[in-house]
């Protein structure tokens, strides 16, 4: 709620409902009206209707509607969403606030790139080390942290404890780091590597960035475009 | 079919049937079946039944064959698939064979992890041209192919007529940019940008690869993980 002015907190009910058994689609939503309204703020618009917004989106004014409920009471009928507020409250549902401590592991091309492309403090997490099997990168800096050693991982994660590991490393790799990963208590990776997580350690929470999987579906659609 | 030794031909009927009405989620989970295939085929595994494919996957066995019911019979009762004709077929459905030309606008450190890191052969497409706005980086080197200034991809498009363009640049650049590729021709979008082409454009094929969606879902999940 933090933000609002008076006129528009009077206005306002904003009630974080239960978050048990949201369904898949409308979390995945969620990183999308967040950005939208990231939008639209830095745009200058303080609020909008559900009907706008789902035309903004590509999305239904009932679907809006119904996924900001089960959240709780995000509107007010009549006068739409005040921008801030619901992209603040989206946040907070999302985390965003809470940061994760993070490390990454495998800085070539892609792991460098990730980490200097993303802003993941703006996301809900913190990176706070680097780590490298191939010697030769040791030391170098990224973000000013200096890149470890792989050899080092276990020190560091019983030192530092991160949260979330950020694997930037191919499937053949990324087996045994998992298992040591999650035997040092990590709680959630970002895979970029083909390794399904998932499929074996039900327990930890996975985001998968699959690049391969993406452009063969581009691919398909390409090849069945009518 | 090619490479299929002749007991296994016998063994094997492929039909290929209507795409059409193919609905997203099978489509989505065809990639993952190709990749997987491509594991059991360089561990030297020729067969695997529906029942084996499907608990390596996290899948049911119904669901397996389901899917690929879909588009055709690729197994025989009792025997189960074929790994590498089911994967070469499934490689077909989704056009792997036919390379779509493309070019990847931005080359800083996104655009050059993402042109390095993945083999874009392999998925169906060939790289073919590399632009970038600042003019410093103009004349580097990229896979063996110069990058070119961003002034040059009118004349670049209409010699070579590019059907993708990768897009790994910011939302601010990717509007206008898109507007351009469209009218020049450019069919399919890899989008790294936060631009939303399919609302705009919605006749073009569009592949997303969002980042900060990703992000955020996985700190949703791991803020309710119960």
């Amino acid at each position: 709620m933090k933000g609002g002015a008076p006129f528009e907190r009077r206005n306002y009910t904003v009630i974080i409902m239960s978050k048990e058994n949201i369904s898949t689609p409308v979390i995945r939503r969620l990183p999308r009206y967040y950005r939208f309204l990231g939008e639209l703020k830095s745009q200058g618009i303080t609020r909008i209707s559900s009907g706008e917004l789902s035309r903004r989106m590509g999305l239904t004014a009932s679907q809006v509607r119904q996924d900001f409920n089960c959240f709780g009471e995000f509107g007010q009928q009549g006068y739409g969403y005040n921008v801030e507020v619901l992209q603040s409250e989206i946040g907070n549902i999302l985390g965003l606030n809470s940061l994760h401590s993070a490390i990454l592991i495998g800085v070539g091309n892609l792991g460098r790139a990730v980490a200097q492309h993303i802003n993941f403090n703006a996301f809900g997490f913190q990176l706070i080390g680097f780590f490298e099997e191939k010697e030769a990168l040791v030391g170098q800096m990224v973000k000013n942290i200096p890149i470890r050693s792989i050899r080092d991982l276990d020190e560091f994660c019983r030192e530092n404890r991160p949260e979330v590991a950020v694997l930037c490393i191919p499937k053949t790799g990324a087996v045994g780091i998992t298992e040591q990963l999650v035997k040092l208590g990590v709680k959630g990776f970002w895979n970029f590597s083909h390794y399904d997580i998932s499929l074996n350690y039900p327990d930890v929470q996975v985001e998968n960035v699959h690049f391969s999987d993406s452009l063969m579906t581009l691919s398909y659609k390409l090849n069945n475009d009518k």
